[in-house]
């Protein structure tokens, strides 16, 4: 087990899900009521049977899936907990990927001006990113993540126990962010990405630690993303535009799979612009590409990718886009401005590595 | 003018409207969005036209009204917002109510995970009760402010020009928080506020300052609500489920109105468990009477009245319902429980001085 100790509070990584028996013993809750979809109540609650004999212990489950992020399924969240009578000494604890930590978090953040939670990421994703950085929040107007605010929970509870439920391609989704951390600060955590064959014999759980001290380690620089914490958007501008746009399709891509390809996407401008080697974007490209082998996207869909991109929360006005770069392989430049021009390029260049 | 610095922004007491021009030039925002409701759009913003010729200037409006207090509206302001492609840089400007101050600031807090706000409250009540303390939010289950926020504004503009918009009983319900004010803190204000007779007489702005002051010396010393703010919860738990009940009614009560009920029946309570003297509640009862006539209150609603009572934010737990009391004038107690029954007996003492 490791602990990863916060300013407010602390990161559990590692078979620790019974630290919460501990953690709401402590706090004395008036109720404990779990924030499931009915991907995670399914396949995660039977994990939390050990509270389930505690008579403040209650579920509270919604659809699964991030077409339910939304404001609608927020007013369910608060009139449920409206409904049990919580109140401000309640606690709730989410328990899932990034939708259920984001929306509970936004919903217990802003339900009777705020209440404690407890996050318990059940994806390899949700482990690595949604576990730091205080981002809480839903998508609105199409836009990912537009309403929301800053709020830390109680506690993490980082368990790999849950791995054993995911399919292999939401673990896969998740060693995107894995990679984003290794790409933007640790050169050497790179390198033993490199060796990555098969997904299946990953030790997942050694992977998670560092990784999320490397993020806490650049948000507690930046707590407010006035700066440093930028450098975390490496492949962010391109790939929540890619991912917003597939949203609604026939074929919806994971998060990580979208930042996968926008990160090779940014690689390309990075070479263009920011310093990169051409031989580190061809390294990126090979490993990114073969892990997740991006999908082409037809041409006809940029001028809306351009779109989202233009209206993204990261960009201090709607006259420019900007990019957090690699100037190499460890090392970041945040708030670069690029023209659409290469980003079309870019994403030309993504069609190139596309097998389809 | 009378300046009040806060620790994290200040108060502009007094004729100091003309100070946004320097506020917004200092932060150089990349739109000033102006939000108002249909009556503040008629009436107050004519007082802003001194911004309007800036090309970063724009208007939503939105309609009047406690019942428009809503996570439905929230949408609609979001997406005005993201209509005009406001970004993290640019500031609302919520002008009127508290309702556009509340509803406005929870909506500025949570775009894009936060832009600036600025209030501009049109009546008494606002720049008395809701220009500090950075509670922010939106009624919602028939819940008044039951979701929101801690958040504070860049700056308020307390500015009495608005007050000749004001219908007279706008204004009468404003004063409820300065004789709250007085009532929990400062015997010598409530001293002065015995000798109001006719309200069209009043120096209005030499009794904000000192009222913001009262309530800022309180919240500063417990900005989450955890104790000694709680004084400020004086006449708010009965009088808020009697503004709740009367919301939906054929005459719904200013805020301010339902609060100078509600502070009837707890100074009633006072007497009884918390050492108020009989002949303070007299005083009391004859001064707020005078002021207010209170409306009678049918027996029938009483049940609903203690239901919307234990759903009160303020208790932490719904087997008790809690009010804040005097101890005497100028002195509160918090946290004091309180039986149903006596509830119920400080709304019968409420209806023998009710002329109807």
């Amino acid at each position: 087990m490791t602990l990863i100790p916060l300013h407010d509070y602390t990161i559990y990584v590692g078979s620790t899900l019974q630290q919460l028996t501990a953690i709401l013993r402590e706090k004395s809750y008036t109720q404990h009521i779990v924030l499931a979809d009915t991907n995670t109540a399914a396949h995660c609650l039977p994990h939390l049977n050990f509270l389930a004999s505690d008579a403040t212990f209650s579920v509270i489950t919604i659809p699964a899936g991030e077409q339910y992020k939304t404001i609608q399924t927020c007013q369910t969240i608060w009139q449920e907990l409206m409904d049990r009578q919580a109140d401000r000494r309640s606690v709730l604890i989410n328990l899932g990927g990034g939708v259920i930590g984001d929306m509970g978090g936004f919903c217990a953040s802003t339900f009777k001006r705020g209440i404690d939670f407890i996050q318990v990421p059940t994806t390899l994703l949700a482990q690595v990113d949604a576990s730091v950085g205080g981002k809480l929040g839903i998508d609105f107007a199409d836009i990912k993540n537009s309403i929301g605010l800053f709020g830390n929970p109680q506690a993490v509870i980082a368990d790999p126990v849950f791995f054993s439920t995911l399919p292999p391609r939401e673990l896969r989704s998740g060693l995107a962010e894995i990679i984003k951390h290794s790409l933007i600060a640790e050169a050497e955590q790179w390198a033993s990405i490199r060796t990555i064959d098969q997904l299946d014999t990953v030790d997942w759980p050694t992977l998670v630690a560092p990784s999320v001290r490397i993020k806490q380690h650049i948000v507690a620089q930046d707590p407010f993303e006035q700066g440093l914490r930028k450098a975390l958007n490496f492949g962010h501008t391109i790939g929540h535009a890619i991912e917003s746009d597939a949203l609604h399709s026939a074929s919806p891509l994971l998060h990580g799979e979208a930042i996968a390809a926008g990160m090779i996407c940014e690689s390309y401008l990075s070479v263009k612009q920011a310093g990169l080697s051409q031989a580190a974007l061809q390294e990126i490209s090979d490993i990114i590409g073969r892990i997740y082998t991006p999908r082409a996207i037809d041409e006809r869909r940029f001028p809306h990718l351009l779109d989202l991109m233009r209206n993204d929360k990261k960009n201090r006005n709607r006259s420019e886009i900007n990019c957090s770069l690699l100037s190499g392989i460890g090392t970041v430049v945040v708030d670069q401005a690029v023209a659409e021009n290469d980003i079309i390029t870019s994403l030309q260049y993504l069609n190139t590595l596309a097998k389809n």
